[in-house]
């Protein structure tokens, strides 16, 4: 047991795999208790899309994730703590992790919303690009709200006031996220405002309680990675945990892939690591190998909005005609609520087709079920020593998913 | 006890209240016993709007509606016979009825569907009014898919064919439901019509145990609809049950109320009454008083989905500015999942400016629970000797029903 670094918090490796750098650890915060390896879902508004706190619950989820971009502008940090904070105000009643809300405020606040179209004909030219309103410096990030164009400024101490208000079991600090394909230069110059960064989140006050949780940044140069987690690590007053940023954002996968498996098992073994915004099933496994103990991505929430099962044996697109009469559920093994409940996926297909949003629901139900099931065999697999075969087992299932579903 | 009409079909009257017409009852079908009072949730495309049916039955209904019209075009009636008919398909384990079409087929098969706007210019003139498609005769309706613009034949004959391949415990008849404001004359050729399609859909054959209830018509003129419940009543074979249709079509309230309880009553006692496509809460407490026993209304459900939740104390227009910070559920005193479960006024307003479809199924489950203590507690009243008093204080709520919401 490492001693707690936020009171209330405690990380504890339950368990190592012999070969690769799989762990199945536990942590826990002043509400909860969760397992690692451990998918978070996305609840960008408060709101995992389509379900209660409850259906998140029944996936197996122990911890979610609400962005703070969001919730900051929308419905602001006052009503938020009015409700007894973001597991108040959701009903969540397990963990929370919350974003430092400046990957949106680069993505949304750096336009306008768009003017309401003039009445009258349209305009014969095409409409002036619209022009980014974002600044980024020393200081921080200068945006535009999406929802109303008003200024905001977004600081590394304003990033955990702002979390601290909302909050959420777990903070996370204010980063800088270099696109994918940038030059050396530019990725050296994110870690070192990052780190500067680290040292300011750090300094600000936050509620007693409130884990705060670094940002490695590096891109795919492993050096630079590991000098910079090296360096978060050693911060004092010191990170709960240390997380990866910056990856999935238009690097080649294998390239992802190689430099987590260099990367993450150098991360302080006695803090959580946590991979953000990653990612698909296969990245899971991956990453739990190279020693990732936290998830979370839209994927399985959008996709299924998107009327994507994602199964074992592959992608059911449910609107395929091929299931006009396919009285089958979508994974006859599944015992998520939309398979065992017995809904064919003939009913799922004329749902989605005639609008219902009931099939929305019930496709994410199923898919968050299967990322839980995924971590869930990840743990018990790393705990009772046959992390490599689940791993290659599961792996030579998804290698299925590019046909079609059966 | 009725002698059964269709196989496995019975109705039997338990309490009747001493002022009034009130009566409490309960029927079974080959699948599911309904109590009565009873309101039917209308499913329109074989899904309770945000619902699955274990939500549905959560609320206590015992009965649900299908739309025969949407679900003959989509998904057609081979796909759910194939999946074992409507309560299959659907997974609703209890009782099921559909409409005949008819309505549908009037109001929204007589457009073929807009076509595609051609590119270029936008042309300086209004478009061409849509000319209606639809031709009622006395063969029944020919009309157009709203969806394809194919073309589709609706008979007395038909309607019973497609509803006994949809499968649903109770068929209606197929009717024909002149507007509100129609004079005398227009109003008696619809009754003697549907007259003729009443002997017509019982002379045609279908599944054994599914029964079949007759439409009684006749706008507002009392004379008129009390000799048609007479006609309908006495034809052989019989219908399992009589409805009241061609109501809430445009005539003022007032009227309807007193046609009701006029009306009523003199459908045969021995039979379920079902008043069609009726109403508010209101609505249903005085036809109750009047006699009736089955309700269906979108209102509940659509409602919901337009952000208003219904409470014995008013309405709840949950976007108001004022349930801003507001931490009471909609109904402190409610036992739904949205009440019970905590979800806070502030919380509900935030997902629903947020357009976030989890609030309207919350709200769908709330206003349907409502929809369901009304008739519990009205079967409860007329079974203890207390329904006047229980109708007397239920509409003294109402009233402040135009009142803003505590």
């Amino acid at each position: 047991m490492t001693a707690p670094r936020a009171k209330g918090f405690a990380f504890r490796v339950l368990a190592s795999s012999e070969s690769g750098h799989a762990r199945a650890a536990v942590f826990s915060t002043p509400h909860a208790e969760v397992e690692t390896p451990t998918f978070m879902p996305v609840g960008t508004q408060g709101s995992v899309k389509g379900l209660t706190a409850e259906d998140v619950a029944s996936t197996g989820a122990q911890i979610m994730l609400g962005n703070t971009y969001h919730l900051w502008l929308r419905p602001g940090t006052d009503v938020i703590s009015g409700l007894g904070g973001l597991r108040g105000f959701t009903r969540w009643p397990h963990a929370m992790l919350t974003d430092s809300g400046g990957f949106q405020a680069f993505s949304l606040g750096g336009h306008l919303p768009r003017p309401a179209p003039a009445s009258g004909p349209a305009p014969s030219r095409a409409p002036a690009p619209r022009k980014s309103l974002v600044t980024l410096d020393e200081e921080g990030f200068t945006f535009r709200s999406h929802l109303d164009g008003a200024r905001h400024h977004l600081s590394p101490e304003v990033a955990v006031r702002v979390q601290g208000k909302i909050g959420a079991d777990i903070q996370m600090q204010l980063d800088v996220c270099p696109p994918g394909d940038s030059p050396r230069d530019v990725v050296e110059a994110a870690v070192s405002r990052t780190s500067r960064w680290a040292r300011r989140a750090l300094a600000t006050e936050r509620p007693e309680g409130q884990a705060l949780f670094g940002i490695v940044q590096g891109a795919c140069f492993s050096d630079l990675r590991r000098a910079h987690a090296a360096e978060l690590a050693a911060l004092e007053p010191s990170f709960d945990g240390l997380a990866l940023g910056g990856f999935s954002v238009g690097e080649p996968i294998p390239k992802m892939y190689a430099t987590l498996h260099e990367v993450a098992h150098a991360l302080d073994p006695e803090r959580p690591r946590y991979l953000m915004g990653v990612g698909t099933p296969r990245d899971l496994l991956e990453a739990i190998d190279a020693g990732v103990d936290m998830f979370d991505c839209v994927l399985p929430t959008r996709n299924a909005r998107n009327g994507q099962a994602l199964t074992r044996f592959g992608r059911v697109i449910i609107k395929q005609a091929r299931y006009k009469d396919d009285a089958r559920p979508v994974d006859p093994d599944c015992t998520c609520p939309c398979c065992a409940g017995g809904y064919a996926r003939a009913y799922l297909r004329h749902l989605y087709l005639a609008g219902e949003m009931t099939v929305l629901r019930l496709l994410t139900l199923h898919n968050l079920h299967w990322y839980g099931e995924l971590v869930r065999g990840a743990r018990a697999a790393i705990r009772d020593g046959s992390w490599p075969a689940y791993k290659a087992r599961t792996l030579a299932d998804l290698d299925e998913e590019n046909k079609v579903a059966c």
